[in-house]
């Protein structure tokens, strides 16, 4: 299915809040038609929101975007408190009436909100929670097994282009000849790929195994993965989702991802670590299991001027003897080209015999 | 309500996948009146699992047990491949029909289960499913304000007996007149305390939420916290539960647990940790947040000889030079005394000004 998307971002699209609309904007082959979002009605995405170069508009209210016969509500934001306000819940009415596919990646489902649940029947279109897990078994060691390599992003923070630089790198390796796929572990990521976990949402027992899972259902006709990572390890509120991802994933190597301007954990006012002390920390955390190497360090300049982000991708490489570079700002062949040595093999878990 | 428990533990009842069942035969205010497993039918529980030290009768089925009018059925193993055999489930609804109360540690709930929640409702009696846990916010930090002090028990594997541990030092520091409180954070543990959070079972993204919510929900009136912990920090399957409450309960001091004869993690063959590996990889990831160190090591010697037990104990000592102890051999007090004044203060977080 090709989706053209009405996405709903009230109050909120300019913001980091609203960085499911932007991923999906980016990346998606979907095509984004507009977005609600009153404050800003009049203008068009780039002028709001200037690297997502679309000229897509910005409506007010779902009247004049179903003008445009979109097929497809996106709900890419969450609601302040987690809780739906009424105007929302009325526009997302709206839209389920006129026979728009719902896409929510709130961590509340929407399909079984009686009145939506109710209204979406009586339409007859579709509410796609595209967070509700599938249930997955408890990770077993199956995605030690599989043949792709598997590269995994991980951040210094949550929110920090885990995503975009997993997109980015898929999209060199593709060009580089690879039989390359990006896998999604969050919201933004599943709805650009059409599928994927979000491991947020799994129950804690089971999210390493979600990811296997995840690595094992796209080894067939792959030679390399690259999987999105989530949060950060030393995140107090994320990390866990981290963990899950370096256990169950089971990466041969890891590319970390880092905010060049971001010194604190977002919200928590706890510390970035230095790149040596991070890398340390999630080398050792893998050596323990399966070990990976951080193989190089995908740097996100966005808040840097040109000549300062290149002197941050020269203190990166530096400070850790890696490869580094913005690969969005500069392109990702680059980062792919100089990190290639480093994914060409798969590590084996450390197994001894059973005592 | 003091219960009077019959527990269902089919084909399994000596084995350490019946772990519920011993722990709320050894730790529980709970009466155990009898044990349902086939394979002991006509022995008494003390002659199947010693140390358990009870002389409760083990029957074949239900009928028997009824006789001796117990309150309620606890479900206190895990059914192979996570599905309930028909004969389980007969036995079941047996025990809803004697009006007796369920009490289920299942990941599975039985509360919704169809057949089980309209006998319950006909019946007029409770299915208690102890795993599933209350609606819970993301990680906030206020865990990081609490006046106790918290201590958390951590893991070289699941299943070394953290729980045990948090109980026999909650005792001890009890005798010596601290107003300290177990927090239960599994199944067992939640039985046994009649109120916790099962971390396992909650979503990943609010699992250290669950473990802040225990911790500042229990502060006031305490002086001292004694967390279960779960799993272990290198564990393939369950390392993310070990982790949310790392950073969700806001420890201010570790107490290690180990089986001293276990050199693998358990199921999956890869190693578990020396000490000062292990130490260290706790204590770093605290270090990135906040800081608690590892104060002694309570040291499971179940599978040796008094004399081999104590080698072990002099050996952990030696490796880490902390105190070690049995706290289930030899009794909790002197590893307790020998901690106090490692948990005597509280940590602060480490936050930086905002950039």
């Amino acid at each position: 299915m090709h989706r053209r998307y009405v996405v709903l971002a009230p109050d909120a699209f300019e913001t980091r809040r609203a960085k499911t609309a932007h991923g999906v904007i980016a990346y998606s082959k979907d095509q984004t038609l507009a977005v609600i979002d009153p404050r800003h009605a009049g203008k068009r995405v780039c002028e709001v929101v200037p690297y997502l170069k679309s000229d897509a508009p910005i409506f007010s209210d779902m009247r004049e975007a179903l003008a445009l016969k979109p097929t497809s509500l996106l709900v890419g934001i969450a609601p302040p408190g987690g809780v739906l306000p009424p105007e929302w819940r009325a526009l997302i009415l709206t839209a389920i009436e006129a026979k728009l596919e719902i896409v929510s990646g709130l961590h509340d489902e929407l399909s079984t909100d009686p009145e939506f649940a109710a209204a979406a029947a009586r339409y007859g279109t579709r509410i796609w929670d595209v967070r509700t897990p599938p249930p997955v078994p408890v990770f077993s060691g199956a995605a030690w097994e599989v043949q792709p390599r598997v590269v995994l992003t991980v951040g210094s923070d949550a929110c920090v282009g885990k995503m975009t630089a997993a997109l980015e790198l898929t999209r060199a390796a593709h060009d580089r000849g690879e039989r390359a796929r990006f896998i999604a572990t969050g919201q933004t990521g599943i709805m650009i790929a059409g599928s994927g976990i979000a491991i947020d949402r799994v129950v804690s027992d089971f999210a390493p195994g979600a990811a296997e899972h995840l690595v094992v259902e796209n080894a067939p006709g792959t030679s390399l993965l690259f999987v999105e990572g989530q949060g950060g390890i030393n995140h107090p509120a994320f990390a866990p989702v981290t963990l899950a991802l370096l256990y169950g994933s089971a990466p041969d190597a890891l590319v970390l991802v880092h905010v060049a301007t971001r010194t604190t954990i977002d919200g928590y006012g706890t510390p970035i670590l230095s790149y040596p002390r991070l890398i340390g920390m999630y080398e050792a955390l893998c050596a323990t299991v399966k070990p990976a190497k951080v193989v190089g360090i995908a740097l996100n300049t966005s808040g840097l001027d040109e000549q300062a982000a290149l002197h941050a991708i020269e203190r990166a490489k530096d400070e850790t003897g890696l490869p580094a570079d913005d690969a969005v700002r500069f392109g990702p062949h680059a980062l792919y080209d100089a990190i290639a040595h480093g994914i060409a093999a798969k590590t084996a878990p450390i197994r001894l015999p059973q005592a």
